[in-house]
């Protein structure tokens, strides 16, 4: 396999948007070919991460779409759906692509448009990724976010504060995200004030209703000039765990997040120590938290009080969610995975402003359904060591 | 890139079933991990073809349905969506998998739950593959279709019959492939009776609503022990076109399917007169002619005429469409690229029985919308000089 640079990055303004799935992913990919300073060029893959498209708003066939948008023919094409992990999922068939040598140029997008359905509707699209079991007792996404919660302060003993950290964190980076969807910063009582959702999870321990998109240009290492600040796919892995809570042996582990990273931190040869900057799947407060258990960051149980400490704020020694995070810079779900992995490039990089950290090595990791499956990528500054 | 080959296929019952999508494919997976011969094995990679099970069924996240099913963790898993290219995106992205070295063991999975719609409800959601542009003008699939044969008939000099004859043939060919939605043979009058659908095509002329799945297991040659029957992929490509017809230089031209054709002829080293055996994409009758000279093996203008004279009979020299094709066999969208490729993976390997042809290398052609987008994939008996 050649080693995979990401030569092109951008992300739309998340939030409410004017514009159609397709308009949102064609304005993140002219972003991206911009950004790798791309012109006329011909794209061998192109590959589209969207869970939805047609419950939101009536439109399949994103693949063509987007090519046809874009003038992107004969190019290959398919679009990715691994509900909350699409983006993730389609970076991963995007690596693989490049390479395996069977592109030399590949197009990574990632989006959704979210607001066309209400709330209500919204929360029943996203709920049709829970396995008809769960979804028969009415089961939700969010309310299995309060579950695990609830077992979680009953197990280790964590504060509802440390929960509250995150929201908090989360909402001070992403102030410093243009691009993120809230951009106002919260306190601890505001979260703990805030209407309950799930108890004991409340409005602000959740990600909202997003539109935006996010796009990648992917191209063999060896195809491209050396450049101080050029970043390299270093290590990626993907897995999966049981679709029900009730069939794993413990409730509070993410084995799909452990065993992906295993295999990400193994192709890379590194291991958690060495991540200077992660961006997590905080759908909720809680699975930041354990996210960053299965990882490694922290020992199980562990998770909560590093939070609460500031380890994982910006100027802490391991920044989580620089961006925003999905709770602040907004959740439009075939995007995350794309989005989280332009904002370890862009720190790689050094191109983040004022929420920039000083890192070297950096991990992105995208979580579909609740736990069912996850893509942990790890990223590298070629001149870093 | 590795050699590939295809250790197990098979399809389902296509028609109408009580099966959600899961089941179906499902039932389709444990069936071509029984005809590998793979008992409690550790898929790699599982990759899931299917178009539109949220909007059919309100189903998502089918890639982890599917691996939670059969107990497949810690699998990695996403589900391709191409519309009505669907499986043949999936087994793509099954293959690069494979020959890149990435997955030792891959599943490939397409499956497609359509008569849980009314026929209006399932025409709108297949009408949502069109472009905005041409939806917006009432355009649907089959009156694409009908503008194309009406435009061929004229500057050919085609005959209607000609057409009936597509329909004739793939019914009498469906009529010995058990697992054919129908198996009763037609005739040319029973086509040019049947009521308009799409002037001057009729409903004979269209495949049906269908419910069903196939699956193949892919692995490395290298792994496998060497066995006269085995099937190998010898030649791939994936191509797109304009999503709108307006935009193509030809209205009477597929170049996705040319492209595809072209690249993966290249990459077999042959052309289009190696090949022994096909399955085309005969949404409508008309699509099997016009796809039947894109790939070289009629000249342009001149497909209909090669139907109209048996050519392509189950007894003539390039028998095509011998399991049914979409007209006889059924057409469930995320199916159908993986049960074509069942189709000449059964031929090659001579386990076709009634409708068994003398074959060493064989073609499918899978296309997405209205020709938007094509996957062509040649394979060979690995035996065949």
């Amino acid at each position: 396999m050649r080693s995979v640079a990401i030569v092109g990055c951008a992300t739309t303004k998340f939030g409410r948007s004017d514009k159609d799935v397709v308009g949102l992913l064609a304005e993140a990919s002219l972003a991206a070919m911009d950004d790798a300073g791309l012109d006329g060029v011909r794209f061998d893959d192109v590959f589209v991460g969207n869970m939805a498209s047609g419950e939101f708003e009536g439109i399949s066939g994103l693949a063509n779409l987007l090519v046809s948008e874009l003038g992107l023919e004969p190019a290959s094409a398919m679009k990715v759906e691994y509900t909350s992990g699409s983006g993730g999922a389609a970076f991963r068939a995007g690596w693989i692509a490049v390479a395996s040598g069977q592109s030399e140029l590949a197009l990574v997008a990632g989006g959704e448009k979210m607001t066309s359905a209400s709330t209500k509707e919204a929360t029943e699209i996203i709920a049709s990724l829970a396995h008809p079991w769960e979804k028969a007792q009415g089961v939700t996404v969010p309310s299995l976010a309060g579950l695990l919660a609830r077992a979680y302060i009953a197990r280790f003993g964590a504060t509802r504060e440390a929960l509250a950290a995150i929201a908090v964190k989360n909402h001070s980076n992403g102030a410093l995200n243009p691009n993120a969807q809230f951009q106002r910063r919260i306190t601890i009582e505001d979260v703990l004030n805030s209407p309950v959702i799930s108890d004991p999870l409340r409005v602000y321990d959740f990600c909202p209703i997003t539109d935006g998109a996010a796009a990648l240009v992917l191209a063999p290492v060896e195809a491209q000039p050396p450049a101080e600040k050029s970043v390299v796919v270093s290590g990626i892995g993907a897995a999966t765990d049981t679709q029900t809570l009730q069939e794993r042996a413990d409730v509070l582990r993410m084995a799909s997040v452990r065993v992906a990273g295993e295999r990400a931190y193994r192709m890379a040869g590194i291991g958690p120590g060495d991540i200077d900057v992660a961006e997590l799947h905080d759908m909720a407060t809680i699975l930041e938290v354990v996210e960053s258990e299965e990882l490694g960051f922290f020992p199980p149980g562990k998770g909560w009080d590093a939070a609460e400490r500031g380890i994982t704020k910006l100027d802490g020694p391991l920044p989580i969610n620089t961006s925003g995070g999905l709770k602040a810079k907004g959740h439009p779900l075939g995007a995350t995975g794309v989005a989280q992995i332009a904002e370890i490039t862009q720190q790689l990089q050094g191109r983040c402003g004022p929420r920039q950290v000083e890192a070297g090595i950096g991990l992105a990791c995208n979580v579909a359904g609740f736990g069912s499956g996850s893509i942990v990528t790890v990223l590298r500054r070629a001149d870093h060591g």
